[in-house]
């Protein structure tokens, strides 16, 4: 493997010193970039696209190259593995993902196993390994899976919802049920990453983004507990360096010190939450990463870099901060918009280090 | 006016001793009641519905009829104001509200006025005195609106939205403007809640079904700051009797101790935040108004009960409590859940009290 020639990323997550504060995009390969529209009219629809390691690999590296971003993250979705467990993933246009086979009896819970990832999940695991030769050591590579909680709401609704009538359904009414669904997901998540790890990654993402729509009580019980299995279940250290782990829980604001206690290396925050605030409440515990709201990109370049100016002055002096959204870039952005919110970072954030 | 014969929401929201937890429901007059859809039908569209007073005055009693439930609301829209500043409402199936004029330039926000509540929105004036009338003393009244920046997100937007692009857009890019579009919806929100009130509502209720999309800055800056108006600005007596206001932002867990500080006399809580939590952190100053999670009325009788014994618990004991759901009840829900969610908070507040 070439040798890693920009490791802000990581060191920002060990929280070790940094010349400037390293910066990446949730989403960060997607539809606001026409390079990436012109990839995908070549693949066909969205999922010939993931499965395509050479594709992946291609959209992975265009945010990279436009904008030398300090990480890139796998280009992927987070539906692969319900997907693999046999539920039968396509998408319609305009609608979002949905399952042929939906997860709502006792029976459709028994069902399900583990995946082999590389077997079942071949696909991203050679995109992984490709895009991690192809960077070259450029940057850090980023490998990712949603939380157990969040695919059990896709696996028991059959697709997005706002209303989780299913999933809460199935909660509420049979926990245990959703116990054991969680349970299969976990484990399923821990071996996912962990090959991804294996082939390449080298720090790991979970993104909660339907946690936050639950209950103080019924978030400790159905997210955070299995994303604490998540961290404790993946490899923390390889090629002879700490592979940090990010958990990310949208609308999460109220549980930063749980999410912190669960022993990852730092929290995805979204913009509602003071990234100050946060840092007062996690202390030296987790680097923090985020938090502009991804609509300030709508606004001029000037407001852009003044925004920059206030979040990196919010958390302050010192490592332990990843500049990115608070989401993940929506697809109308401007690029041109992106490049100023990067180069922001660029020039504002060295001060914050010396 | 007749007596009021059952005053418990009252005396809860004024943290005076009461004998159980009150309890009223968002959104209780509407689609889950069978009663409700069958008016729905007679009146044509929902604004026909909402602009009939005699019918908007049946539906606002049928919950109270059915359950006995310690508090009626209006039944209306939040839209009715900036319907009433010349946006022309319209509703189309399934896609939700709707304006035919957004509000997009200076010159737009330039054109708009405070409309006067009897001559502009006399239809709720007089289902408000219908209602009260109707009601003959049974339980209290509650007005309402929505917020400013609430809104002004529909005003902007031109409808409903995920993503706020052209609010935000114009929050960042033209502050100035959008504060001059705030000015005059707080000053048409105050006149609209006092009319209100003249005409018969006796506690009155902010829905800042927006406000949680807000970074912590900007929703202090566009939310908060127009609602603290609204609160000084609206008459808090009225036949001898305080009229309680009580503010509700939808993801606004992380805001409370800011919220309490408007002056304001109760908080609506969405169902993220531990109650108990909520009310260490609000100490005496307000009263709260919630929790249980809406998707809860999905599950069985027994398992709503145990939900209402788990949230009387959490806030514990001593008044101050209004037991409602964390936002609006869902058009799916069974009816007898809904008589299970009364019973079991009836039965079992009581405890809380002595």
């Amino acid at each position: 493997m070439s040798e890693l020639k920009n490791d802000l990323f990581l060191r920002a997550l060990e929280r070790k010193p940094v010349e400037r504060t390293p910066v990446w995009i949730m989403r960060q390969a997607g539809r606001y970039l026409p390079e990436y529209r012109e990839t995908r009219a070549r693949a066909g629809n969205f999922l010939d696209l993931c499965q395509n390691p050479e594709l992946a690999c291609e959209v992975t590296l265009q945010p990279i190259d436009r904008y030398h971003l300090d990480a890139a993250i796998l280009f992927s979705d987070i539906l692969t593995i319900p997907d693999a467990m046999g539920l039968g993933l396509y998408f319609t246009e305009g609608e979002g993902p949905k399952f042929e086979n939906p997860v709502r009896t006792a029976a459709d819970v028994k069902r399900l196993g583990v995946p082999d990832p590389e077997q079942d999940l071949g696909y991203v695991m050679n995109a992984v390994r490709l895009i991690r030769q192809e960077l070259h050591g450029r940057v850090p590579l980023i490998g990712f899976s949603g939380s157990p909680w969040t695919l059990a709401t896709y696996m028991v609704e059959g697709g997005g919802t706002k209303v989780f009538a299913h999933a809460k359904g199935m909660m509420f009414d049979r926990p245990d049920l959703m116990h054991e669904l969680l349970d299969v997901i976990a484990r399923a998540v821990i071996a996912y990453l962990n090959a991804q790890v294996e082939a390449g990654a080298q720090a790991l993402m979970v993104f909660d983004t339907w946690g936050g729509m639950l209950s103080d009580r019924a978030y400790r019980e159905f997210s955070l507990q299995y994303m604490q299995r998540v961290v404790e279940g993946v490899i923390r250290e390889h090629e002879g360096r700490k592979v940090p782990v990010i958990l990310f829980t949208k609308g999460g604001g109220l549980w930063l010190r749980d999410m912190a206690a669960t022993g990852c290396d730092a929290l995805g925050l979204d913009w509602t939450m003071n990234i100050g605030e946060a840092r007062r409440q996690v202390g030296d515990k987790v680097a923090l990463q985020g938090n502009m709201d991804p609509c300030v990109l709508y606004a001029s370049p000037e407001r852009i870099r003044q925004e920059v100016a206030t979040i990196l002055e919010e958390y302050g002096h010192g490592s332990g901060h990843v500049f990115n959204l608070g989401h993940g870039i929506h697809p109308g952005i401007d690029p041109e918009h992106t490049a100023a919110l990067v180069q922001a970072v660029r020039e504002l954030s060295p001060a914050y280090h010396t």
